[in-house]
């Protein structure tokens, strides 16, 4: 069997996971490679070849010689190939793209300051983990909102949005980042949660624990 | 004369300039409305129903129907609306859609954060400042390093990765965050400042001042 032309680095975490739901979704065959963050490997020379700025995930893909780095850029790159995960009807498919990047610019950045500050930082600083939460929670209500009359969230079709906030609403999940009350939010997780697909991606490379 | 399609809500700020140098350097005709930050009318019911999260920039187009917030997400549509500022050849225009994506998701959302701290918090906290110095001036090295070799970001072509560095990246000079130790990044931020469009973009709605 040929070898995949398309190789991920990835580790369990949100982003990587993005990365590993949309593959098995579009069961496209590909090479995994670990990269250990806890381990530094996302600092060693060869890591730094494919991204500068020293992040998983990254995606290789030898048949096209593109090299990508930036989940959001990956899923866009993978929709375009695929023909899937995009809605074809242009309205439907800049909503999607427009909640992909609501995701990749506005919320996912946040939450990542609230897991540092608030799971990370040896010194807690109470007013920026409260900031943070506040933040984050904006960005929960808007979601919840988009939800409310829409199954998914560019319309009736799944898409790379969907998929980029899983991922990171996978990991707010397990490390307790209460959303509950955002009823919209919390049925549109469990129906995500749901897919074969994601239930793979989320074990890949492996399972995400606890901090 | 008809009126223009497009109709682009904004403000002197580093996300909005990404949309007026855009469309001032596509030369496509727009209403601009100013939507004034200072005075709370992004909170307004009739704002909130273009972006349910309340920021700008938000384009609205007529002929298609497309009404779009984040910023990264209008400038693919204005590039795909129009053929122009992403590379033809595959391997530079996903090159460019990634350093577009590095800006929205890894180096504005930090900058964002680095401009509260530093200039917006009442009560300054250090180590949160360092942190995020830190932070940015390692997105710093990133674009510094890629513009060893490169003219513009993605290679030989002006494009959509330019226009959105650019616009955080005025920003980042009015208020002085230095970035002069990294001689390809000052010297790529010269070569944008010096583009008729940009000083058309960077004074629309009116000119930013420091804070
Ligand atoms: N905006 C980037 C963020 C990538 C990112 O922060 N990846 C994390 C893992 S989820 C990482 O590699 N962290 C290592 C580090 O920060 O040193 C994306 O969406 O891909
Ligand atoms: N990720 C968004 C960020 C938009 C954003 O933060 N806009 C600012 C102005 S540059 C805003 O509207 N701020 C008002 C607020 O935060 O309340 C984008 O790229 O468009």
């Amino acid at each position: 069997m040929k070898t995949p032309d398309l190789t991920l680095y990835t580790d369990s975490s949100p982003n990587g996971f993005k990365i590993t739901i949309a593959l098995e979704e579009l069961g496209l065959p590909y090479v995994l490679r670990h990269v250990h963050i806890d381990q530094g490997e996302h600092r060693q020379p060869d890591f730094l070849q494919l991204n500068p700025h020293g992040r998983i995930p990254v995606l290789a893909d030898e048949d096209s010689g593109v090299t990508l780095f930036e989940s959001a850029a990956i899923l866009l790159y993978l929709a375009e190939k695929t023909g899937r995960l995009l809605p074809g009807n242009p309205v439907m498919r800049w909503s999607a793209i427009k909640w992909l990047m609501f995701h990749a610019s506005s919320m996912g950045p946040i939450l990542g300051q609230r897991v540092h500050y608030e799971l990370f930082e040896s010194t807690p600083n109470q007013a920026v983990i409260e900031r943070y939460r506040r933040l984050t929670e904006d960005t929960f209500a808007t979601l919840d909102n988009q939800l409310k009359d829409n199954h998914w969230l560019a319309g009736p079709e799944y898409s790379i949005a969907d998929i980029a906030t899983f991922g990171w609403m996978h990991i707010a999940h397990i490390i307790d980042f209460d959303f509950k009350d955002f009823s919209h939010l919390s049925a549109w997780f469990e129906r995500v949660s749901q897919r074969p697909a994601v239930q793979r991606g989320i074990s890949l490379p492996q399972p995400a624990t606890g901090p």
